[in-house]
């Protein structure tokens, strides 16, 4: 069996979990913090969205792994690995922005080889395995390719937010800022997409938890992009990731970032 | 004739305005750059969207006056001005965002009396006259209603990008952004209907002209909440605006943002 059998399962998926976490958006929510003083929003859909997939992935292959935000880890050392974020950008959920997604990811072997980024709101799928990448969405259906980009002084660079970094690596991230075109701030995993879509040119964000990414990986690859760590080595365990659509700008985004301080 | 009866004219423009921006979005765009050396991309779409509500208020109301983004200003001295943004965000409309926007506002003798906010991409119109506000979306219809905060710890804050900001200006915002729940970046118009629908509490930003402004005054009044300079005069010339959902929060942000540099 390869990857590929699994996109319809995932499809099936990325359904449940849209029609779990709908009725929720916009609406009043409890939210709850997950570290004391912290602001790290963990909604009723969230819970209610992995719990679903969790259940349909237990039905139809018992024999699977899961990874997930909310509900921890289970039988990692399976052939086959789930990984869940059902609400990756909690925070644009909570403040009403439709640019969260639900991410879902399949591992075998410990490499992702199947990726889809769900955006129920908008009613938009992007899937990848590693190898071609996919948009279905109100526009219809087409495939991803990144674009070309010479120069990072032409590239344009997306992050989350400046805020969620560390002083130093924010230090570092600010240099690569002003060495682009344009830097633009919000996203979480639809900037990433945005990436694959070749709409910008550049992510580069901190802090990632696996389950961040790795869904993320074949669809950015799928498209002819590159994702790596920081210091250019695997992003599977998150942490520090550059993701760029031209190796050229990749190799001057870590170039910047690894420049000793000036 | 009030303001009100407007608003079947409204949703024509929006309609209009929509249909002629859609075919472009995450297409290629030739972007052309108004200030030398900066990034202020005007788009294809951005013209033609203007053209085409300029030339149906034309017809339908030769008197009026217009004031848009594209092409100028015409007869501002009529009783009846059109304020006219084609695309509100259109760095996030050049990256794929959806979080940009068609601002369309109606002011009689100077007063903004009527607004809406058109995303066509996710099919949503947020409009006000100051005394009530509205949604319509995939989602359906609802009154807007912005939500109560006690105080400005409580408050979520929304600025488009503090790399907008001069220096002095950015200062100032770090100090409000030191003191809310949560600071976050992006949006341009999307955010202050976000505050209109009751999710976020605080949004602050600067160097805006009249037309990002004018037409979402009626909105985020008509709402309930509260629209003002950052010296708590009129909004209506743009610049540095402050939108709170609550008086509260609005007056405590005012005072830490015109806190003599500590």
């Amino acid at each position: 069996m390869t990857a590929i059998d699994f996109a319809a399962f995932v499809d099936e998926l990325a359904t449940v979990s849209g029609e779990t976490i709908l009725p929720f958006f916009r609406t009043s929510l409890t939210v709850d913090n997950k570290k004391p003083g912290g602001f790290d929003p963990v909604t009723a859909a969230d819970r209610a969205a992995e719990n679903a997939m969790r259940a349909l992935i237990r039905r139809t292959f018992p024999g699977h792994g899961i990874v997930g935000e909310e509900y921890g880890n289970e039988r990692t050392d399976a052939e086959y690995v789930w990984a869940l974020d059902p609400i990756d950008g909690t925070k644009s959920f909570i403040n009403g922005m439709p640019t969260w997604g639900t991410l879902i990811g399949l591992l075998r072997l410990g490499e992702p080889v199947f990726g889809m980024m769900h955006q129920p709101f908008m009613r938009e799928r992007f899937s990848g395995d590693g190898g071609a990448a996919h948009y279905r969405g109100p526009g219809g259906k087409r495939d991803l390719r990144v674009r070309p980009c010479a120069a990072i002084e032409d590239a344009l660079l997306q992050t989350t937010s400046p805020l969620l970094m560390n002083e130093a690596d924010r230090a570092a991230f600010r240099r690569v800022e002003q060495n682009v075109k344009l830097s633009r701030y919000g996203g979480d995993c639809y900037a990433y997409c945005m990436l694959a879509c070749g709409h910008i040119d550049l992510v580069i964000e901190t802090e990632l938890k696996p389950h961040d990414i790795l869904p993320l990986i074949p669809i950015i690859t799928g498209a002819g992009g590159i994702v790596t760590s920081w210091d250019n080595g695997s992003p599977h365990a998150g942490g520090r990731v550059v993701a760029a659509g031209d190796k050229r700008v990749h190799r001057a985004a870590l170039e910047i970032l690894n420049r000793k301080n000036q």
